[in-house]
């Protein structure tokens, strides 16, 4: 599911929005540390569980993020390189897609 | 939500179990910096999300864990005590219930 | 997973909302049957997906409804009959709320 | 949302499954049936909530399917199309997403 090393990075699609996802995943690091500190306080359960909540929109959100410029970036370009390289990159985006919609 | 502060800590089901769940948080805390280390790398995005699916599993296991310990001391003892407390934290647990089906 | 068949049956907590939640189910039919209809005059397939999320919403609304009463009822029931029943019922409805959570 | 009359319906990429999709849809229409006769005849509310995550399951492969196939059709021909009618419908096809995975 790796790509080759020497890919065109220009394909990336949140290359250009790094900064953002890197501020959002550092939001998360941030409230899984928070989440830790209620366990160690004994914070009451249902406290925990609406942080936890909290957390995994954040996750989610940057999922369809994430997803969404790579369908705009890898999946139009392959697409447009040919049929079977945009049904490539379908088949792998749906396999990322129903993870998300199971998880 | 959160509870009045002379409640009696031995309901907090999870605290039993409290090392298990600091365990947990902290390599979850560990799967946000690694996302952060390959959004920095540029790695290629479907690899990303399917770390951001794991770490949303592993977000999910934590929270029904919490609340299957919730379930059996918080409720089960209030239940015990009077219909009204049973009921009341039912309510509670539903609403937590209802955002994790949701999230 | 079935109850034996003498069970009491005031401890169903949806009995008394029986009508409520038939009248919910058929009109879920009807979206089931309102679908078929769209792939038999070929809609367009972003308007049918439209339809399925507003139909898994509403039997996700049904499950949380059923589950409440569920809660309210036979497993407040059985935490006050004892510590061991309660803790069955518990395990048993967290069992369903997994499936829910992950479906 | 719903596209013009006069489209070209070999775009709508479930077309060639049809007869698939509708057994599908008519099976699932049967579940809906059979949770009414489980609610008639009373039937034990965690066997009622086994069967609702089933159906929901099921909805949600028919999503997952729909979904695959729009975007091998739809998608990919708007992309080899224009830029610009790539991204409309990658913009209508994550809307879609977006529902599924917080349904």
């Amino acid at each position: 599911m790796t790509e080759p090393q020497q890919v065109d990075h220009a394909q990336h699609g949140y290359i250009g929005h790094k900064d953002d996802y890197l501020r959002r995943l550092r939001r998360i690091e941030g409230q899984a540390r928070g989440l830790q500190r209620m366990v160690s306080e004994e914070a009451y359960c249902i406290d925990i569980l609406t942080q936890v909540s909290a957390m995994t929109k954040a996750l989610q959100a940057v999922s369809l993020g994430l997803l969404e410029e790579h369908m705009n970036h890898c999946v139009v370009n392959a697409a447009q390189e040919s049929d079977d390289a945009g049904k490539e990159k379908v088949d792998e985006a749906m396999q990322a897609i129903a993870r998300l919609v199971k998880s």
